[in-house]
């Protein structure tokens, strides 16, 4: 069983966008334990579509298109696939009222050729779009599976991660099992880690274990295979345990949560109230706060105080500090930390300064951050670090930072 | 003429890596007019590669490979490639010295298998590697011309605009330019703008005009053909003025740009500064504002104001405010904008406050909402937008509408 992923769309083929979606659903095949062999990307052409189909069917069982579903002209995968397969289109009502509502709701003018979109081919499966108009599709027809998924990544993700990877386990599990754990790592290198666990990841193919870093993270995909489920997690504890031994202390999370995510669960179990005085990263932390549903409960508001005027005036940062210390300082850290737990009311303060660049600043090189953390009835920490890459990569990873530092002072108070 | 661009590797399979080559090649052939209509991406195995170098020479006359050119097993493009051929591997003398020079310089010791990046195709052209070890080739062989380049893009981009886009031009004998455009549109759907346009897309092949949506934008890309490049910007140039007759209201950018960057150029050149009092975006217009280098002119702070009783002690929003209208309503609005540029002393202040959802507030659904703009010497005006998409999109989309806002509203003052 191997799949072949079908990207449909001439901005693919004038360089106006990169294929992100083949890599999404590679590593999502992947932790499926199904094989990508290729990746083939067409134009919006029915006739090279159609020569890309016959040629995928005779090298892959699972093809995935990618593209081609929305209203415009130009759109013409499930028409190409539908003519190839000798099926016709026909009106999915689900998705049609769901359009339909789509413009209601948004008080817009449906337009005739929004239609086109709730057309589906005969027979197939009908995957929801729960974040745009264009339902997926999966169908099968002798040896082969094949799946439609629109082109916006935004509608694509969370399509295959609902309903469109079941579909597939379903196919592949009528042998065995897969199960995949991913670990996250944070404060330890991709190339560290792997040092650490070398040994590990060369002596074992069941289950496998796959690093892959990004944005300062180190993840492990562990992916165990068994005709019984509970062997299978079985074999993932041990794994994961053995390479808790060797890098248990970077470990900070699993699958698909983040750092951020890790904090609010520590915040909201301890029911504890944040805020937030950010010159560096410029309002990040609070945005990325907020962005998680529920935020209310554990964060009120906080500054974004990127002048120093601001950091007087609004935040009460000492002129003496900010002339004595200056802005990126522990001094100046740790009074932004405080005074905005004071004036927002909550139980801690966080703070973010340093040197985004490109220049240096206050004479200190770029990259230099301080992070202060005020916590109820401790006395303030402020934790220096120095970062190398561009400056929006250094921003996110001061939060990152923060959020890492924090969970471990809050987790230090629950051990004492 | 046209090519089909094959990267080798199985990274890219299991989706460790995205193929950002084949972006980067694509713009460049579309530059120098040549078509492309396929993008393959194969693993590191003989045998595949084989069978995709057989598909390519049925549909393309050039075929460029990107990736397995490096000094480890699992590198075999040029093998496999030599083999395809019959042609033997040749050792390039330059290119050795090269590769000894290189461990030379970094004080490293050179393995054997370093040696195997110095061997070439016999009969080809060498295409010397100025970032890297592993050299680029060219050759032709009947109706094809091979172009093979490195996998990683700091060696792939340089070589190919130094020596590999220089081979290519020479190739293209029609020696005509393709110059192509973007147009930005907010405020307009995907369908309701070709709609707008559908005679134009219809009507004419030089230039093309094809729309892309996303993130509710929408673009149009113009591609145009002509042995004069003059001549194909001024094509360009007409096919804009068509469009900008239908919508021109809606355009408000070319190419890479967006509404954040163009706003912060109308403040920039109107000398203005900005604030903004955020409550359902959570700080997500101040960390785009700051995420712009050389932000600080215009921008020196602002708040999150999420909950209401920082609306109320922080923004000085008036309790009657809150009880009467709620904190999604004009009123409440306009004064948290009024209020944000008073206390942080600044020219404009822009607010947002709505629904994220997933629960309605106030009574109000979700998706409602509001953003004050509070402009120096003007009266306070609150637009009321309804959003229909999920809890993040809508505060991205909320954030371009305040900048689409802004800019338009900036803009008619220049008018006046």
């Amino acid at each position: 069983m191997n799949a072949e992923i079908i990207a449909v769309g001439s901005e693919l083929l004038l360089g106006q966008i990169v294929n992100t979606n083949a890599r999404f659903l590679s590593q999502q095949l992947a932790g499926l334990g199904i094989d990508v062999f290729f990746h083939t990307v067409v134009g919006d052409n029915a006739n090279r579509l159609e020569s890309a189909i016959e040629i995928a069917e005779q090298r892959a069982s699972i093809i995935i298109f990618t593209g081609g579903l929305g209203p415009t002209k130009d759109d013409l995968t499930k028409e190409t696939i539908a003519r190839h397969l000798g099926k016709r289109l026909v009106m999915d009502e689900a998705a049609l009222s769901g359009i339909e509502l789509f413009f209601k709701r948004t008080n817009r003018q449906m337009t005739e050729n929004n239609r086109k979109q709730a057309l589906v081919i005969e027979g197939s499966r009908v995957l929801p779009n729960d974040h745009g108009m264009a339902p997926g599709m999966v169908l099968k027809k002798g040896q082969h599976v094949y799946m439609l998924l629109p082109g916006p990544p935004k509608e694509l993700e969370p399509m295959f991660l609902q309903y469109g990877s079941k579909v597939l386990s379903a196919e592949v599990e009528s042998n065995h099992k897969i199960v995949s754990r991913v670990l996250r790592f944070f404060g330890i290198g991709e190339s560290a880690l792997e040092t650490a666990i070398i040994d590990l990841i060369d002596n074992q193919s069941n289950p496998t274990i796959a690093p892959l870093a990004g944005d300062g993270e180190v993840t492990l995909r562990l992916t165990a295979k068994h005709t019984d489920e509970a062997v299978a997690l079985s074999m993932l504890d041990e794994a994961e345990d053995k390479i808790k031994q060797r890098a248990g202390e970077f470990l900070y999370g699993y699958n698909n949560s983040s750092l951020l995510e890790e904090l609010t669960k520590v915040l909201k179990k301890k029911r504890l109230t944040i805020t937030a005085a950010e010159s560096l990263t410029g309002g990040l932390f609070q945005q990325e706060i907020t962005s998680i549903s529920g935020a209310s409960s554990i964060f009120k508001g906080g500054v974004v105080c990127y002048a120093n005027e601001i950091k007087q005036q609004v935040v009460q940062v000492k002129q003496e500090t900010l002339e004595k210390y200056g802005a990126v300082s522990e001094q100046c850290a740790q009074e932004l930390a405080e005074n905005a737990a004071r004036i927002f009311g909550t139980d801690i303060g966080i703070s973010f300064t340093g040197v985004a660049g490109p220049d240096p600043l206050e004479g200190k090189p770029v990259g230099t951050v301080y992070i202060g953390m005020s916590i109820k009835g401790r006395p303030t920490v402020v934790e220096k670090i120095t970062l190398g890459g561009p400056r929006e990569a250094n921003r996110i990873r001061t939060v990152k930072y923060g959020c890492y530092f924090l969970i471990k002072r809050l987790q230090e108070s629950q051990n004492t």
